[in-house]
């Protein structure tokens, strides 16, 4: 029988200090279930100095030497929380072949070198544990990997980039520009300096890597996946959006038929009366379309210390659960199988078409004749007159991204209405 | 190493009909997490000749012989889909001390016994599972026992009744009164033709029992709850909430301080913003609070053959990869702690009141100057003229029962007007 889940960890960053404090705060409770105390043995941070003052609070031994950790042999669990995809995975890789179970909140890492990683711990045996890599505070990918193993899942949309999520909802909420959105979520530290990644949606992208794998088994790549961000969304856009019942929001959304999957990440309009409509700032959630549950969804903090360190703190508490029970390790993902893309421009979605007539006066009438004859059904339309033009807002029925093209050439062409811009819908 | 996961089934009404539908459908995906398929040895029912084309379609035996199953040397697990207290009861009692593992969708056997009986799994040395015996299709309870085992829960509301949400759904978007609302859940088959379980809130205090023992390891009765459903909810109150941008719902509600726990169940005004406000018709959702995660919400089916088939598939697929790991068995929850009740005297809850005054004139300002004197802040308040009274609704902030009371008792004799009726707001 052991005493105590030993464990290191890599990292006193926002995450790992959060570490601590959950273990501190939850002890009892986490006491009762595992029937040890998880024990902090050592620390690995850049800077002694910079991190004395929180080792103390916490009486934790720090460390600037990666070995002192990885070749302890009282550690059982390394926890990686330093970020990054270069020295990280090398520590993790040394954790791993010293046979030391690891956890890990690295999404990049994951997302990038997870398969090859999670072999590494196949052959030591030990186990790879990262729940918290997807979606912070949300267990997504354990619920994925266990309570959704009995269904069969056919599409999933997550809001899962909590920096586009707040400037969404920023701007609708007060009216803000994009860049006074991205300013304020700069200013609150919901946005880096360099914000690419977010905007553009390169983050959500890596998260649904690591999501398709865990709800398909496929691995997927970055090519694999259509990527547009939110720097051309608009306020008008949005207000146009608001009077139809929509909200913009930036989805990865995964979908799955018969011949195989398509996965993308794009601004999409979401109906007021469906359940990610309430997602707001910051938060995250996942939406899942599946043969037995139907739908269902997670929503949570998508990052922040505590949520994040909690996450990594369960991923601990289970560990620690098949150690005590003395189980054969087996990983956290046991889905796999063989990748299958669908032609993208075979993919069909409902669509919101914002039109702009240089006329006054309505011409309904005869946008909905245009759709008609495209064979295309008309689900709402509202107009409404600005500056002597009007303004033609538009939800259709699934239209490919061929068709969609199609129409907007001809009617330019035929009704002089220009389409000014378009989303998907969900 | 075990060729087959081999089970016997007990019933094979609607839910007991989806387990070999789901076996079959996602017989891949599971045979690839397990390593091995999952077999039906043998299903009881009470008439072999009302089941016989069923048990056809899908090669089942059947069996009137409970013996024939729970005595089977070769099943590993017995799965309790009949419903009841009484034959249930004995059956899953003979199964585990025969040692069998079992998996039950039975709310009502697991709310009343379920102490005894996983004390009886546990001197067995068998699984006793049962995720769909709350909120069918979302997998809440492995949630609480495994994701939120390092967090410190404080607070859970849940939209946990089906037939209860769906008649509040119809009554807002149809605007149906209560009757007619009941009627039609009856008529769809979301209500029983006696619907006191379901509209009186104690088939959601049963799976508050479950969920509390979950969240916080405390064990309740039916006592501990306070119970009030939603049969003297109006058409003419739901419009009122509506006005001031609430929705009622039936909620199950735990509240935790350093004291003790609070649980209860009725009808609560749950403001637009909220998630659990797009929770619509048979819908179920539960909105967690707690000092790691902040706040996080599980959505999905409440109930129906499929989703609840799938949790219970999906219990067998956590069994089965025990056993191929060869772990020392667990228990579903091993989380138990002392019962501590606050004082429900001091319980307080922001307030959705409505009012009516013999007026047509507009007493806002004295309404208004009547909580300031009580010392009661006021979030929100709008009043409408109807047949020569006024009737006013206000949103007020954190009030005990009594003093709701003495509001109620105050402002009749101050100001001649009547309170129609109150509810809590989330």
């Amino acid at each position: 029988m052991r005493e105590y889940l030993t464990i290191g960890i890599l990292g006193l960053g926002t995450v790992g200090a959060g570490i601590p404090l959950i273990l501190e705060e939850n002890k009892k409770k986490m006491e009762t279930i595992l029937g040890m105390p998880i024990k902090i043995k050592k620390v690995f941070v850049r800077n002694i100095e910079a991190k004395q003052n929180l080792a103390q609070i916490y009486g934790i031994e720090l460390t600037t030497s990666l070995e002192e950790i990885v070749n302890d042999e009282s550690i059982d669990v390394v926890v990686e929380v330093m970020g990054g995809t270069t020295f990280a995975k090398e520590a993790i890789e040394q954790a791993l072949r010293n046979k030391k179970h690891v956890v890990t909140a690295n999404k990049d890492l994951i997302a990038q070198y997870g398969e090859e990683l999670v072999l590494l711990a196949k052959e030591n045996q030990v186990y790879l544990y990262y729940e918290a890599a997807v979606a912070g505070g949300i267990p997504i990918l354990r619920t994925l990997a266990t309570s959704l193993a009995s269904d069969d899942i056919t599409g999933l949309y997550g809001i899962i980039n909590g920096t586009t999520n707040f400037m969404l909802s920023q701007m609708a909420e007060q009216e803000l520009s994009y860049e006074k959105a991205l300013g304020k979520a700069q200013k609150l530290g919901f946005a880096e300096s360099d914000p690419t990644n977010d905007v553009e949606g390169i983050d959500a992208a890596y998260k649904m890597i690591i999501l398709t794998k865990f709800a398909l088994g496929m691995s997927l790549s970055l090519e694999d996946i259509s990527i547009q961000g939110i720097s051309d969304v608009t306020l008008e856009e949005i207000k146009l959006a608001d009077k139809l019942g929509y909200k913009i929001k930036l989805l990865g959304a995964l979908k799955r038929d018969e011949v195989g999957v398509d996965v993308e990440v794009c601004p999409i309009g979401v109906s007021n009366n469906h359940p990610l409509s309430t997602v707001e700032n910051e938060m995250n959630a996942i939406f899942v379309e599946s043969t037995g549950i139907g739908e269902s969804m997670f929503y949570g903090p998508g990052a922040g210390a505590k949520p994040t360190a909690t996450s990594v703190v369960s991923d601990l508490v289970t560990i620690g659960k098949n150690l005590k029970n003395q189980a054969k390790v087996s990983q956290f993902n046991e889905l796999s199988v063989e990748k299958k893309l669908v032609d993208k421009s075979q993919v069909v979605s409902k669509r919101m078409l914002f039109l702009q007539s240089k006329s006054e006066e309505s011409q309904l009438k005869s946008i909905q004749l245009f759709f008609e004859k495209e064979g295309i059904e008309i689900r709402k339309v509202t107009g409404q007159v600005e500056n002597s033009t009007t303004i033609y807002s538009i939800i259709t029925d699934e239209m490919t991204d061929f068709s969609i093209k199609n129409c907007q050439d001809k009617i330019s062409e035929e009704l002089s209405i220009n389409v000014l811009s378009h989303y998907k819908v969900l």
